[in-house]
């Protein structure tokens, strides 16, 4: 019997579980579930005979090596950070592993000896990354293939609220960690390539500079750009593209309404409010706007930002009751950004019966035989319930297949890899399609951003 | 015979030691000017028969150590980060010290060695840090002295161009570090204090936040809020002050203007811009923009920043010749904060007969016997030429005057000071006065912000 080690029992691991012991029996694994809380670990593997819980915790050496060796293969669901202990002891004795999380700098400096030992690291084979690097290849390996020479990729992908679910104002729901949304967009210019020319955005107006997406049966979506769009260039091999985009979807009028947040340094991770333990709502809100003795605080907000007395962005801050005067913030020293978290999360936290949605969307435009085609490739994915979420599925999904097909040695180029090769996304991205996650391929008129030929700037 | 030392010969030090030679017969001072580059020192030491000239070093340890030994006192006119070398050995050999700049934590940590020493190191004694110091803690002591309660003190200064040499749509030249303005105010928030009320205002709405003064006879200025209004609540003895405001003085409708750049990314100094050394001044402005195949960058940047076509703003930006499409940026791997202090630099730098102008402005607010008061102070310092500029006549005076009273035992508390009590501030106020910089009171109806004492926000 083989055995997976799955190390960190978060909520978004247990669709991975639930695979890999629906399989277990025919790929005969046992699975054992490392947590430094021996009950999280304990909820998810249940009674089932193939699972065992286990206390872990991987700042012990002698503990995490002794689970690694026991091991066949190795799944880290922690945070990205603490791969690279786990990556070193699987070095070490031999074993393969999985992770969802960007391959970080220490994680790439393993390369080299990874492969000498023929084994395969396989990193970014979540959603984002990962579903996205697998779709995308696939269709920009097919173009190559046929001769077309690439012109424009553009990517996106949101989590947001099944529309179901879908029940406030912002048409938004927190589906994965509140503080990433709050501070998104924050830490440097986002920079990417339209017909040829470096763009640059910074966060002041990353909200106001989105675009446009049509979904067919879900509708429409806008899209702010991320930071990293060029990251990925020469990993896909796309050095002479024109056109190079990613972005994070939203529907339509959030980021507009977002910004306001941004415009007045709500969304601030970098330093503590005086008093903010003992603030109000409407304290916070007040801190951003200049001393009157006789304006209200709303009056004040709404002449700032020139806010119309008719703007729907009015009722969506009414909403959020973010002018109460009798909330209290109740967090110590707390930053701008943790003080607008706690308030977003009682308004936009998920319901027992709330369903969250994975959209992704792909352009790809490309030149063949002297003619400019274009292929939008789209895929939406809704969770079933609060545990099998569509976050959960398309994460821990890919991350099980993977780590299965490893195991058996179907993907076996060894390396420090990211799933951007056909022997890794074509068996992975069928079993998906089994798994009811799937894209949409249709081909467009290509517009690219010069339709009509004139001289551009 | 006393020997004074001074460090660093920069275009600021020419006052400071046109000053010191003028009494350098009746003081009997020889002035030892040490510079990296000799002849800069011996430009400045001309054929005075007081001054001495010689190449200095501030990395060689034992020319440092020798330089500082043979003077009775030392004056660091170098950048701040390299005072703490000297002040070491001026520790070390007994000598006093003078510096203009703000005292680093490293400084402060000398304070007790120092004061047990009976040496006097004194700092912040050029015009802000400096002239402020003094100026205010001399109206705060004398209204304390009457008995009065301090309610609100703001304080302004600015570096600008005298209305004389006043020649463009900004209303500004550089007439100190053209990066200082360039970079101004990011950082970090501005926090300050508003009838005891914190207010905290982002980089980007800094410019759009700004408050309006009057100075007889110069007109109207406007104020953009310092990052660091509450660091001298303490110091001052402003603890239970309910306003308390610091900022940099323009001209009117500067900030506006500058808010362009602001919003666009254009200041940003964080990263750097691909092609930069080949990019056209109007490729600069149009990274910043959408990409267009068929719009002007004109028209993008009008619709971007909702520029109306009779806007002034326009206009100043045609100035800049900021839309060039042949002048090249010639910079490489430069950030767009270094790319626009480049362009700034051909428009704004001063003319051989230019002069430039330095404003300061203090309100105090404050309660005596039941009443409710106020006293403006203002001061208005014009250069003579390229020389002897406003910006180096007040910060190289006061640096000048402080260190004859120290050397003749005038001012002698010992310790790491700054210019803040009566035995310090009194003697130099008086001697600025004497060369024709002094400030003007102004009795005022106190209105606070809450002029109507109704219920603020």
């Amino acid at each position: 019997m083989r055995k997976i080690l799955i190390i960190g029992a978060g909520k978004s691991t247990s669709v991975l579980i639930e695979y890999l012991l629906q399989k277990s029996e025919s790929e005969n694994i046992e699975i054992i579930i490392g947590d430094l809380i021996v009950e999280n670990a304990r909820k998810l593997a249940g009674e089932h005979r193939r699972a065992r819980a286990m206390q872990l915790d991987i700042f012990e050496k002698n503990e995490r090596e002794q689970a690694v060796q026991d091991a066949d293969l190795v799944i880290s669901m922690l945070p990205a950070r603490f791969h690279i202990e786990v990556a070193k002891d699987c070095l070490r004795f031999g074993r393969n592993m999985v992770t969802a999380s960007y391959v970080s700098d220490e994680m790439q400096q393993l390369d080299e000896e990874v492969r000498k030992k023929g084994l395969v690291f396989m990193n970014e084979i979540g959603v984002d990354p990962g579903i996205d690097h697998m779709s995308a290849m696939k269709v920009i390996d097919r173009i190559r293939q046929q001769g077309g020479k690439m012109l424009l990729f553009e990517s996106f992908t949101g989590g947001l609220v099944a529309p179901e679910s879908d029940t406030n104002l912002w048409n938004y729901k927190f589906t994965w960690n509140p503080r990433n949304v709050v501070v998104g967009g924050q830490g440097g210019v986002a920079k990417f390539l339209q017909e040829g020319k470096f763009k640059y955005i910074p966060y002041n107006r990353l909200f106001r500079r989105t675009e446009f997406l049509e979904v067919k049966k879900y509708g429409k979506f806008e899209v702010y750009a991320n930071r990293n769009s060029l990251k990925y260039k020469s990993i896909y091999g796309l050095d002479d593209i024109l056109t190079l985009y990613r972005g994070t979807i939203r529907r339509v009028g959030f980021s507009r309404a977002w910004n306001m947040f941004v415009q007045l340094g709500m969304t601030d991770d970098s330093y503590t409010m005086e008093n903010s333990e003992e603030m109000s709502y409407r304290d916070f809100v007040n801190s951003f706007l200049p001393y009157s003795p006789t304006d209200s605080v709303e009056l004040k907000f709404r002449h700032n930002l020139k806010i119309d007395q008719d703007d729907i962005m009015w009722d969506k801050l009414l909403e959020l009751d973010i002018f109460n005067p009798d909330k209290k913030v109740g967090l110590k020293n707390a930053t701008p950004a943790e003080i607008l978290q706690k308030i977003l999360m009682e308004k936009w936290t998920l319901s027992p019966e709330d369903k969250d949605m994975i959209v992704m969307y792909h352009k790809f435009g490309y030149e063949i035989n002297g003619e400019q085609k274009q292929i939008d490739s789209t895929m939406v994915h809704i969770g079933e319930d609060q545990t099998r979420t569509a976050m959960a599925r398309t994460v821990g999904l890919p991350v099980g297949i993977a780590a299965l097909k490893i195991l058996n040695g179907t993907i076996s180029t060894p390396g420090v890899q990211i799933p951007i090769t056909k022997e890794i996304y074509d068996p992975i991205l069928k079993e998906l399609e089994e798994n009811g996650i799937s894209f949409k391929e249709e081909k467009k008129e290509y517009l690219g951003y010069n339709p009509f030929g004139e001289v551009g700037n």
